[in-house]
């Protein structure tokens, strides 16, 4: 699938990134960039973004990732992920960055990373993706 | 830590779990469970909850059964998580079960399980936290 | 796939059973068991079975596990697995129990533990497969 | 630690190795690169390595990585690791490449991959360890 401008603005303007903080850059060829300025809401029990919210940004945008590796009309679903949270996230704003690392029939893997300001590595992730089409009633 | 279910009320009364509709149960000896009854600005791409929030909900309710094995005056940080998606999650108010499976030292091991209404696995975790005096600088 | 006593004991005559010493004890309808009494070869560099090997035995363990849920004919592969070694594996043999958790149509999950001579838990695992049908090529 | 090209001999003449079939190449200042040619008992059941034995290669690769930016006199232990198995290890030899993304305390932080002898990519994984002196006893 192929993400214009015009098209992850439209993406972006959605009550989960918002509520987050959450705006995907750019998303081709199984690559996404991402950043996160982390909304006070999602900062407990400090004040850094919890641990769930750096994964919601990680699979976020692993998940358009995946999806712009497939066809148009193609979903996706995170089958599972694993994350080691390197080091605290304490200055933001954090950018998650995502390659595709193979893709096989419909089963894709990918690799993020999440850095802060500084460019210094606060998490790391691995996932794999099951694409489907969403027109079709999806029979595995 | 103890939690007293007046603990766990002022507890559950925080930005992050109003924000996504969180609230832990019950929580000792290692053991907590937790219930999801997810706000709608959390609900996107699809009706249910993003998987980022469920992972939100398994790494919080992990975090508080790791507590519930330390000392008082204790902190403690994710190290990694791996989080298998088994099932769509359609049908909330979803709940999460946490039990800690070996505690070494500062190191605590534990398994999740969230599961929908109909007490069907949605998804499923494993986890590993390390404890910290939040009263002393840790040293590792 | 089903599993008769004979068949357990042709299956478990390989020569990687016999290098590392490994045994399927049951296997039927997701659940298996396994008994690993390592030869000094795969104990290195301390006198306990390396975490590759005590990996090895759940890996192959959770496999057959998967394939008791499947049709004859089925082969499986190992998409992801994520292992915790959460004590020192001192004292064998060693036992391996695993359990599907759920399957998706040729997606199994499974977890699997395993616990010294003292019933005392080493490692924990969860990991995803994917089934196929040996005489097709798989076109997934 | 140190590993001299003699030191690095000295190592990979162990059982473990032998039996699989086991080289480290390099290993310094946290990266490690090492080579399987593996042995044919532990290519089962297909004439493939093991998915166990991809992983024995992965671990005992990321260990000597954490060492090396460890004092003398450490010792290391694999917390927990995750394993993506993305393509069939058809044709070996296998490079087995670690990098250390990140230590904090006597926690280390590797990723690796393992590609075949056309430098496709076959698995990945990412993994925790802890360092320890092996002349004092670990307190944690």
């Amino acid at each position: 699938m192929k993400y214009s401008p015009d098209a992850l603005a439209r993406l972006n303007d959605n009550p989960l990134y918002r509520t987050i903080g959450i705006r995907i850059d750019a998303c081709a060829d199984g690559v996404a960039h991402s950043t996160m300025t982390p909304r006070p809401e999602v900062c407990w029990p400090t004040p850094q973004p919890h641990g769930g919210i750096l994964f919601t940004l990680m699979d976020t945008s692993m998940a358009f990732a995946a999806l712009s590796t497939a066809d148009e009309d193609s979903g996706c679903a995170t089958v599972d992920c694993s994350i080691q949270y390197v080091a605290p996230a304490k200055q933001g704003p954090f950018t998650c960055r995502v390659a595709t690392t193979r893709k096989t029939g419909r089963t894709v893997f990918v690799r993020a990373e999440i850095v802060d300001a500084m460019d210094e590595a606060v998490a790391f992730a691995q996932a794999t993706f099951r694409i489907f089409n969403v027109r079709a009633a999806s029979k595995d």
